[in-house]
């Protein structure tokens, strides 16, 4: 695999980090690009060029406009390169993985992200203490509803579903890996801590982990 | 086609607009039960059975667990009905539509969901204005953001993407339509006015109308 792209994130990003893992997974060469968010880069006129939205992610491959929003990355990435698959064959079971998915990616990282951050403590006075109450309450919520989910389902197996890695997974890593960077604590979640410890013998998310990338805390 | 399926919705659900919409394009017969968000009915041990997240949309096949998560179950009748196809073939085009469903369905649908709304009125003491200027706030950000990337890209034609209906116009659709029966007014977003209106000409969009709904105000 020679192909070559730039990927704009964050260290602490959850959702580059999930791309990120994904593009190592599929074996895609990644040159990554800091854009930081406590600093407002992603408001900046380069940033903005890349992605109008000023959010991150975003995927830049030669000659093409930037592919943008995690969960259309990562779509794209298994059907441009399907080897390893990250979505399962069976209809209901790729309907599950979604669901398992977006249950992070939709419910939950949308709340905690830094334009809500900003709404709350500019325009309802949110202190420091009632930013992070919200954040916890959001992210145990989130993780809960997984770990039910997760638990009482024999489609469970190693992995969020079955012994087949997917994007479930991604999602399941990069709440509970950057909430663990980041000091949230999150308890009771057995079935949790052992797919994303399963998930993290693995390369491709050794190298994806927040505190190795660009711009992270020594 | 004879397939019948339930879906559980709800009358102003963004999430089960789009769902429905999708049915009726595919021509899949459906009975809608009407689970009553203001009520708390998605919190009734009838419902936690079908959907443990306790919330909407759901869809049930016989004899299938309940599939959940609005762009999960459209990724899935996409793939189980594949005419017409609700994502272009190429796929940068794919990516795209995902995006600017994403945008949608991810940034701006969650803030603004029910049990953020108790979090808001309950922990943060937030009153009817302040929660109807957060509304507000999101579902003008998330406007705003997709009429400029609609606007600015030639990509867009008599749909958000080219002349083919996709997952984004559906997105899109949710949230304007919503919006506007619950009396939010949204200025200054023409390509946005263009495509829904385009949209409500075809029956599919007519029928999934949330005035038309079980539980609907008179």
């Amino acid at each position: 695999m020679t192909d070559h792209v730039t990927l704009y994130g964050f260290w602490r990003s959850m959702a580059a980090y999930r791309v990120r893992v994904a593009l190592h997974l599929k074996g895609v060469r990644v040159h990554e690009i800091a854009i930081n968010l406590d600093a407002g880069e992603q408001f900046s006129p380069q940033f903005l060029a890349v992605n109008p939205e000023g959010a991150l992610p975003a995927l830049l491959e030669s000659g093409q406009p930037a592919l943008i929003q995690s969960m259309a990355i990562l779509e794209y990435l298994n059907e441009r390169y399907p080897d390893p698959p990250l979505l399962p064959k069976d209809l209901h079971a790729r309907a599950r993985v979604r669901s398992l998915a977006a249950l992070i990616a939709s419910d939950t990282h949308p709340l905690i992200v830094p334009r809500v951050r900003n709404y709350l403590t500019s325009n309802a006075g949110f202190d420091h203490a009632a930013w992070r109450s919200w954040a916890t309450h959001w992210v145990t919520r989130g993780a809960a509803a997984m770990e039910k989910r997760l638990a009482e389902d024999p489609a469970t197996g190693v992995f969020c579903h079955g012994d087949q890695l997917s994007f479930a997974d991604l999602c399941l890593a990069s709440l509970i890996i950057v909430a663990r960077t980041i000091k949230f604590e999150l308890k009771e979640i057995p079935t949790i801590t052992r797919i994303v410890a399963r998930c993290e013998q693995m390369e491709a998310f050794q190298r994806a982990n927040p505190l190795q990338q660009p711009g992270a805390p020594a």
